[in-house]
């Protein structure tokens, strides 16, 4: 047994900072499981503390046994707290003001907060360390799947080659809500606005600036790489209309916004660190096609372990709780090791990997004018920028605004030919709006 | 950072005994990923001694960098050695004696043996925590998928409702070839032979055994249950027909071989532990469908988390090494806490639960004799043992044997009664065949 299992019998002692579902989740399950958490981490687990901005809300849990602070940043220096839990959210601002002042403090830092972990992450983790104090944020990435633990150390022992998936669940829901009802995106992001799927101000979502977050949390650990958030080559799904939906259908895809890094790593130059957040289309056979809804979903391709794939529910005040007394009951264990797997001082910094001679198979979609000669101009764009076309379909029938959808599927090739062939086209009439174009996901 | 981490930046020092493709796996990934294990083990791990039956055998690595006991035993004995890696496999012999011997002497012990474990575990476990030393085998269930820590840590906060999954390669690989070729049990297995992945005597394969010995480790570690092998109720896969397949797909359905516990807790009773593994009906929208081949997969239904799924390879040499220096690098990281995720002494004694009372929805195939009033014979057993059918499909023409298969799917209703259904039915002269019986997994 390590110094920390033997010698702490008596309670961990938790602070709360933010009682919103998630915080709330927290407390019901440290009460529902209080026994199995306790025989799990060998000591109880005890909040003694809480701190949120609105002390009276009802939130449908007694607060009244644990002590109040009004200044959430108070809880860090409280001498009967051995870790705060951070779940206030913020890239900045007072959450990260707590983090460090708890960990300044010798304390150990549970955290939700995908943002501020994207950003600050490495410099709170090399504080950590530091301090000999744990970092733990499985809660920031993919809800209630434990995949920071599984690539930290269930897949530890492995050269990461790829790290990809779904890690947004309203962009998720939004996509595969659409590829049932056949509703366009608009209609179909306020519908899940109005369930609850989506914020009201959905921009991170659909935007694809939480997976990002996430993505790049990932790679840092995969890799060894220092995280690099604003490297994360970053699109959304608001382009991508019902037709793509339909038409990937019938070439045997789904579309999912898919966070995707992995290494380049050339013999003499420094390796080079590809981060992208896009939508692609998905083979139908691919496990990563068959999670739908809210659900999450990570592929972690190992150079021993082969494919692992993780998931599970994204968001949630359930499993995210979950996650978040996972980390509690691993520092409960003595379990506080390097935050990103290898000492902070030895990550890596990447370079920015360009994926212009990157190859592969991919889906661009036109909005043209309904005239002659649009197909030929396309065409001539695709041969001149070395692009082989695999199929081409162009939608008969001009909608309300005389515009018509060309798609086309290209052989294997490299992606910089594509972005040429785009750039060729630029400013033609013929084009209504800038094309979508969508990588396919190899099975 | 715990007394281990701290104190511990000298080499870990490894022996292995048995050096046949996972061995070799082992020596392969810790020398082409020596430095990236280093930098997540935080000390390098170093191979010392090495046992196995044949010294001279050629093993396309070089084994002469490490001492040879031609005793595995005596391993244990070693005074360089803090880990014993065993993977020799069988439930008892010379692995249960190294086992035994390496604790006994303070050492932890890292295996892949489903059959010691599921045997064994218990008594191992109670061992090594007396002695302070790391018993660990996550390679000994589900291959290279991290399911034992996912388990024990990364789902530690919940209260699991429910585990199951497919966990044995082997016969998945058999069932799933047998769903794209068409082909029947006997031949699939043939091929399965020829090609690897089925071995010369594949009982414990197709039987469900392999399985059995791993469901018991997972329920052990799910439920806090002491580990209770010879009550899972196991059957295997020989019976599956091809005409079971094409019947469950025109429904909708694969097959696979599934294995699930779960616990029935009733107020003043002590909790029963239901232990199966049988071939299933699996709805094709769940992911438990879409693992095809030698793929692993399981589900864990945590009370917070809800339904967490990993999947990834169920054998070979990559995977599993992966999964052996995983454990290896947790001990490095001072990670030893309990086996089972509580203290051993703490594991429960559970009974036998019995599956009579659940209820659900089955799948019941007779094959009778090509003659009139066999229908209504079968039915009038269902109607008697008040099973109530929601679709019967009797196969038109008889084959070679004059035999012709009838299947029924039922409705939602308790086991028990399609037990007395078959009950009545036994001895009737018009069944050529003991009937096969599949539960329809819910999505």
């Amino acid at each position: 047994m390590t110094a920390n299992q033997s010698d702490n019998t008596k309670p961990l002692r938790i602070a709360l900072a933010g009682v919103g579902t998630v915080g709330v989740g927290v407390i019901k399950l440290l009460d529902t499981n209080a026994d199995l958490v306790t025989a799990r981490a060998g000591r109880p687990i005890e909040i003694v503390a809480v701190s949120a901005r609105n002390k009276g809300r009802d939130r449908g849990v007694d607060l009244s046994p644990y002590a109040w602070e009004d200044d959430m940043t108070a809880l860090a220096a409280r001498g009967d707290v051995d870790v705060v839990v951070e779940l206030v959210g913020g890239s900045d601002g007072p959450a990260l003001a707590l983090a460090r002042n708890a960990i300044a403090a010798g304390k150990s830092l549970v955290t939700a907060n995908k943002a501020m972990i994207a950003h600050h992450g490495q410099a709170l983790a090399a504080a950590a360390e530091d301090k000999g104090a744990a970092l733990k944020f499985e809660a920031a990435v993919a809800g209630g799947i434990p995949i920071v633990k599984g690539l930290r150390e269930g897949a530890a022992a492995n050269s990461i080659e790829r790290i990809y998936g779904i890690l947004n669940g309203t962009a998720n829901y939004i996509l595969s809500t659409m590829e049932h009802s056949g509703a366009d995106f608009g209609a179909t992001l306020k519908d899940a606005q109005e369930l609850g799927y989506a914020e009201a101000d959905p921009t991170f979502d659909i935007e694809g600036v939480d997976a990002a977050h996430k993505l790049s949390i990932l790679a840092a650990i995969s890799f060894g790489a220092q995280i690099d958030f604003d490297a994360v080559d970053c699109e959304g799904i608001s382009s991508v209309r019902a037709a793509d939906i339909t038409q990937a259908d019938a070439l045997g895809y789904v579309i999912r916004l898919i966070g995707m890094a992995d290494v380049e790593a050339t013999a003499g130059e420094s390796p080079a660190l590809l981060q992208q957040v896009k939508p692609c289309l998905v083979p139908k056979g691919h496990p990563l096609a068959h999670t739908t809804g809210a659900t999450n979903a990570v592929v972690a391709e190992g150079n021993f372990s082969g494919r692992l794939f993780f998931q599970g529910a994204g968001a949630g005040d359930g499993p995210t709780a979950s996650a978040v007394v996972a980390d509690i009951i691993d520092i409960a264990r003595g379990e506080t090791g390097s935050p990103f797997s290898i000492p902070t001082a030895q990550l890596v910094p990447m370079t920015r990997a360009v994926s212009d001679n990157r190859t592969g198979q991919a889906y661009l979609r036109f909005t043209v004018t309904d005239k002659p000669g649009v197909l030929a101009e396309i065409t001539a764009a695709m041969r001149d920028a070395d692009v082989s076309i695999e199929s081409l379909i162009q939608q008969g029938r001009a909608n309300d605004g005389g515009e018509v959808l060309v798609a086309l599927v290209t052989h294997d090739g490299p992606e910089g030919n594509i972005s040429k062939a785009v750039e060729l086209l630029k400013g033609s009439e013929s084009l209504t709006a800038p094309p979508l174009i969508m990588r396919i996901l190899s099975e």
